[in-house]
């Protein structure tokens, strides 16, 4: 998907909300359990119930990866319904990949070509030549950490030990560095809503960039302050809730609760929309 | 596997060498790919034929994702050989996996309890929350990036305007901080053998630490390099070789071919343990 795409559609659904599908065998409601596939039959509602209301679906591929080849099943499953089903949607397979060049090359060929995924979340620790091998496929886009949703984001990317000349924080230099890897059509940021209050300084280095934010929720983030201090003319903001949406009810209502959460944040995206963009 | 167990198996077999299971359907022998499963076919030869020279296998899960769930049988199923069969080796999922506390947890799960291997490869940005769920398990191992073998180590991990009071470098901080994160008995760090000039300066920072050096062969490191730098009194090194063993041949004596590689660098590695230990 382009990025003009992107921003079309979240014109047109008046939302930037991506639904994460962090789908826990543990967590979903117990009658889908007798299913052939319990995970994909969960998707699947969940899909059917928020689509008109999201314009990103992000499977957490560590909750597939737990059921093995299995849940490599559901999740190949769960990206063809969606790309079937919905072809407004942006797609991120959110792996935290990065590797040796060679090694990248490889999960960009299972994620971006063979699950044909729009986008990958990709870790930057192992600089250039690991993250360029995802930047190859015309319309598919690196989603690179910069400044993470986590208590652990203190321990490197926003630790000042790393002051420098002329960044205060690792995270910047990643941002600075990793900006002329790609373009702004093939690479987004994740920055995390608990880092709300760093959001306008970001935008002083990637003004232009979507980015990816995480933390909404269960996390503790404010979507107010993600708008206020991260939106630019372009929206440039996908907001991710998982465990707020999916896991709002356990009964055989599910979906439908999930879609009540979905709509609730979809109107305050619209209000944050017409207000800031 | 414990941390005495792995010098035991190095003093009996002579041997620090990890074998790498790259296993590429487009450059293993022709005749193997009519089989069922020729990437398992493939490993169960390499294996059958290595598994008295090295120590470890490390499959590369990309390799295993790029066919899908058919890989990820793949994947499966030569864990479950390497198990069932070799009882003194030491297995690595080199996945080089990292995601907040939560997902983590479901990667631990995944690698360390499904699919039973030994340690799993995790990169260091997103912190402590990201590394400590898969440290939960008893007598299964981290194996933290600390400073990789590619071009792409000088962006973040060795580039100078991290110097810090304390610090040369990012990498120095990383092992600085996250060796307080687990013990000598669950954690151990990648290294390349391209950085062999940096071990001795490593050594002073996790003087007893086991460390993974890729790089080897292929990438252009050298064994003598590593051993002179980086042994301590329990060898404390895992050296990998992945293409210059297993695509040694691509005809059908490819596994003859794979254990005589394999058995020039237990030469080597018997010599250089019987020099530095």
């Amino acid at each position: 998907m382009t990025k003009e795409q992107l921003f079309k559609n979240i014109k047109s659904k008046k939302s930037f909300l991506c639904v994460g599908l962090d789908t826990d065998l543990t967590l979903i409601p117990k009658h889908l359990l007798k299913l052939e596939d319990p995970i994909f039959e969960f998707n699947k509602q969940i899909i059917d119930a928020t689509k008109d209301l999201c314009i990103a679906y992000k499977p957490n591929v560590a909750f597939y990866e737990t059921q093995g080849a299995e849940g490599w099943i559901s999740l190949e499953k769960t990206i063809n319904y969606i790309n079937d089903t919905c072809k407004d949607i942006f797609t991120i397979a959110d792996a935290k990949r990065g590797d040796i060049g060679n090694t990248s090359k490889m999960y960009a060929k299972a994620f971006l070509e063979k699950l044909n995924f729009d986008s990958i979340t990709v870790a930057p620790y192992m600089g250039e030549d690991s993250v360029t091998p995802f930047l190859k496929y015309k319309n598919k886009w690196v989603i690179l950490l910069a400044l993470t949703s986590n208590k652990g984001a203190q321990d490197f990317q926003i630790n000042p030990i790393f002051k420098t000349q002329t960044s205060k924080y690792l995270f910047e230099e990643v941002l600075e560095t990793s900006k002329k890897w790609g373009s702004l059509d093939n690479m987004m940021y994740v920055v995390g809503a608990t880092q709300a209050e760093m959001l306008s300084h970001i935008r002083t280095i990637v003004p232009d960039h979507f980015l990816l934010i995480p933390g909404i929720g269960a996390q503790g983030g404010s979507l107010n302050d993600v708008a206020r201090f991260g939106m630019n003319k372009q929206c440039g903001l996908l907001v991710n809730s998982s465990r707020g949406i999916i896991y709002a009810d356990s009964g055989e209502n599910f979906a439908d609760k999930a879609r009540e959460e979905a709509m609730k944040l979809q109107n305050e995206m619209q209000n944050l929309l017409e207000k800031y963009l």
